[in-house]
């Protein structure tokens, strides 16, 4: 598992960005004042880099939704019982989580992936089997997943996205489910980006300041414990990860390997692509950042990744509840790319 | 025509806010920590408020286009030649310019109307004649338009809003196109809100230096030559606005009047939009903003007003284009609010 995620990592190409002048240009060309589209120009820019074609498709879209338990929620870090990790799975099964509604809004396909999830489902059309095992350990006690389950989870994610690249997918976008999950991803941050825990731990689904200063010891106590376990990318996203963030980082990969463009959703997910770029740099070329989350943290990340979100709508559900909503953005901005007039087309004149 | 503003003005209701409680209690209620869907949720709760219904319906969507001279043009103040209005009207009648890409991406149907433009147009399915003159007069020399004048084109946003209800529209977008209309719109900021001209002038299509400090100029004497004719909105409007956004202050008031929200495009439809604030105070009640502008000043406006916009994406085309982008998060948070499963519905567990 280890090698075929060593042949990953090799097999992934920066964008090629001899193209930028002349998308540049066919961008100057349509009939509105130079820039005055901002960063619809921009995503349109980045996405035909990506795709790497002149006149750039958007038509098949997908969501990938990892669902995994956490070990350390029995240390009480979240406001919910851990029981609502396989819950809110059946209910993306049954079409009613916010997810479901916002893909079937974007014209999304949605596949729920159970990666880690503390209880065993029966087969269903929209649920994907890729199982690790059921739920992470306890990170305040060691490493949360071994590095040879971690590799299985992120082959788990690369398969997937090579999957949707088969299947005709043009952007694909990442979520997630997992009761306690900001937890990992905040160790995780403050590990990988070198940020203080204080400053980047944040309510999650919504705990009171009892709880957030209990939140803030268990990640200090997790990232004290582990710190042998921090040498590589690959064992600190063991140490301090979980299931579905591996999963996340693995879609990453997968879909920079065959040049799909990934949409991430919020603080999560991002935890998932910063160990993706911790363990292959060029995976950034791929990556647009949906949404600025209301996640306390979230902000002062994305400005250490040099990165800025689409839509900033005070989200903090996760799920790929952003991701979806920036896709219709993204989609907004290719078809501008290909559909609007020329100046010389439209018979329009040009700046004085 | 003067009579029946009055009567417009006099049908606008503030909106039943009775329903505030019930609606909480049913986003409360939903699939997802309270509160973690953000803006939507503020979204949902304010169209829901508007709609008056427990329910709320979003599916028929409508930009209207509202197209203009301003004789103002004359003086420099704008990077393209006046030309362009009627050049772009017919772009957008052949479906290339921006507006209609975004309108179809959105679902939203899109009609544009010649409300000033210096220019007869051959009758067409999407043009709607609406002409009171060819163009605005030069307001550095005295005011823009008479008040029947304003007041004539107010009535056509009216008419056309109330129109929309009756074909079954569900929600309406402002949009415009004149060459130079960021100068009335400035003067009618400075002039409505009381803020400073050089703060809130900026490049509209994208002027230089030099014809940025004569822009200032021709708005200072703007607002010095009609400073006898800024007693009422009315007077204000006709002095320094221009007939596309009278046109867009109808839209408002109109649609206030008959209970349909309207989503407000950026800098200069925020001039109608004002407008119609000031002629009615409970026409906020009805707005949403969509953008935030590239435009310089667009957000000390939005702060004045205590307005927050949905999406900052460093749009500065008009058009229409941000208020169509918006128009689908505003379609998410419906749809999120219509068609999520509940807690007990889904067997999701509480919070603990």
């Amino acid at each position: 598992m280890l090698d075929q995620l060593q042949d990953i990592l090799g097999s992934i190409k920066p964008v090629d960005n001899s193209l930028s002048n002349k998308i540049q240009t066919h961008l100057d060309d349509l009939t509105k004042p130079q820039g005055s589209l901002g960063r619809l120009e921009e995503i349109a820019m980045k996405y035909a880099l990506v795709t790497g074609v002149n006149r750039p498709v958007l038509k098949k879209k997908k969501v990938f939704c990892f669902a995994a338990d956490h070990g350390v929620a029995t240390e009480g870090v979240s406001a919910f019982p851990a029981e609502v990790t396989p819950q809110m799975v059946y209910n993306m099964l049954n079409g009613g989580a916010a997810i479901n509604v916002l893909a079937r809004h974007a014209g999304a396909d949605l596949e729920v992936i159970d990666i880690g999830v503390n209880h065993d489902f029966a087969d269903h059309p929209s649920l994907r089997k890729y199982k690790v095992r059921h739920g992470s350990a306890n990170m305040t006690q060691g490493p949360a997943m071994t590095t040879e389950e971690t590799a299985q989870a992120i082959m788990a994610g690369v398969a997937l996205a090579r999957e949707a690249r088969a299947d005709g997918y043009d952007l694909v976008a990442t979520g997630e489910m997992g009761i306690a999950n900001t937890t990992p991803a905040t160790a995780l941050f403050a590990a990988m980006l070198d940020l203080p825990v204080k400053s980047i731990t944040g309510r999650g689904t919504g705990i009171d300041d009892r709880m957030l200063d209990h939140k803030i010891s268990v990640i200090t106590q997790a990232l004290e414990v582990n710190k042998k376990h921090l040498a590589t990318p690959l064992e600190t996203l063991a140490a301090l990860g979980g299931f579905e963030i591996a999963g996340i980082c693995g879609l990453v990969l997968g879909a920079a390997s065959v040049g799909i463009p990934v949409v991430v959703d919020g603080f999560i997910s991002s935890a998932g692509a910063v160990a993706a770029m911790k363990l292959s740099c060029k995976a950034s070329d791929y990556l647009f950042f949906s949404h600025l989350s209301d996640e306390q943290g979230h902000k002062a990340i994305m400005n250490r990744l040099g990165a800025r979100s689409i839509l900033d709508l005070g989200l903090r559900l996760g799920e790929g509840t952003g991701a979806v909503l920036a896709m219709q953005v993204i989609e907004g901005a290719v078809k501008i790319y290909n559909e609007m007039a020329t100046f010389s087309s439209a018979n329009v004149s040009e700046k004085k």
